[in-house]
């Protein structure tokens, strides 16, 4: 079993989610996360948004110069079959692919066992 | 070493806790998530949740239809020994297990290095 | 490929990024995260912080009585290639440790693949 972490625009969460239940995952775990990118990152806006989780209006835009980026991004995670992690993957990838930077990136880590808390079941099953 | 990450009901987090502290695990990590579950999930509240950080009261209740269904969740996680992974795991079921669907899930993801901050510590003897 | 979770205090987050982008690794992904420690947490306050987002000014002090001690902690996570490791945990520890409890865990996973989302792109290249 495998942990696919998907780091993703904003803008692209419905879509994805969407895309991902149609194409039998729609058990998913969303978080807000913030800075992913290698351009500059404007620390004082960094700081105002884990404080107070909010972000001035005008950082939003993610074409400002570079000095003044912020990216708020949203992750994306869930746990599939090592048989299944192709098809999140380019699910993922068909939907948030606009061909510029800061499209995101999707991470796919090993997990070695599940359990479901309802019964206990372990293993695939359980997922 | 393992990292043990559990996502369960709103309501368990306080028992879930003292009852890990009990065991001799008091050094967790929680975060806020939403959408664990394979029932569909209706995107506008999704969406609402996740800018504003608030869900609207009447979403909370999880025996509404099936389409309303949006499922805040509270991710707890932990790194311990090999051979702790099971106490926890029990732990965890025991305190939250109600038998019915949404109880959460338990995964078990490898962790191949510790390093405490404070002084460098690596290893077993930094958790 | 591994990723490299940093758990830290509130007041290194500007820091440790300054050095983490001066060592080349600009790239990371930041969260709000609660309660690591081994000392007792007050409950009521985590749960408070859960629900709101928000902690009483009082429990923001690291120095009261073990019994109210409540810890906000930033979380930063960053993916990298196996042999990067050693310097961004020597860049987080040396600008993080202040030689007393509190200062953090840094835990290291193995990554088995990385996708770059606007093209596809596979393995170290897409980090």
């Amino acid at each position: 079993m495998k942990e696919v972490m998907c780091i993703i625009r904003l803008n692209k969460v419905n879509k994805t989610k969407e895309a991902l239940a149609e194409a039998g995952f729609p058990s998913i775990t969303c978080r807000k996360v913030l800075g992913r990118g290698k351009k500059s990152i404007d620390i004082a806006l960094v700081e105002a948004y884990m404080e107070t989780g909010e972000v001035p209006p005008t950082s939003y835009g993610e074409n400002l110069s570079e000095r003044g980026r912020l990216i708020p991004k949203r992750f994306i995670t869930l746990v599939v079959k090592d048989d299944e992690v192709k098809t999140v993957v380019d699910t993922v990838i068909s939907v948030n692919s606009t061909g510029t930077p800061g499209d995101g990136k999707i991470f796919v880590l090993p997990v070695e066992e599940v359990y479901r808390v309802r019964d206990g079941q372990i293993g695939e099953e359980a997922i």
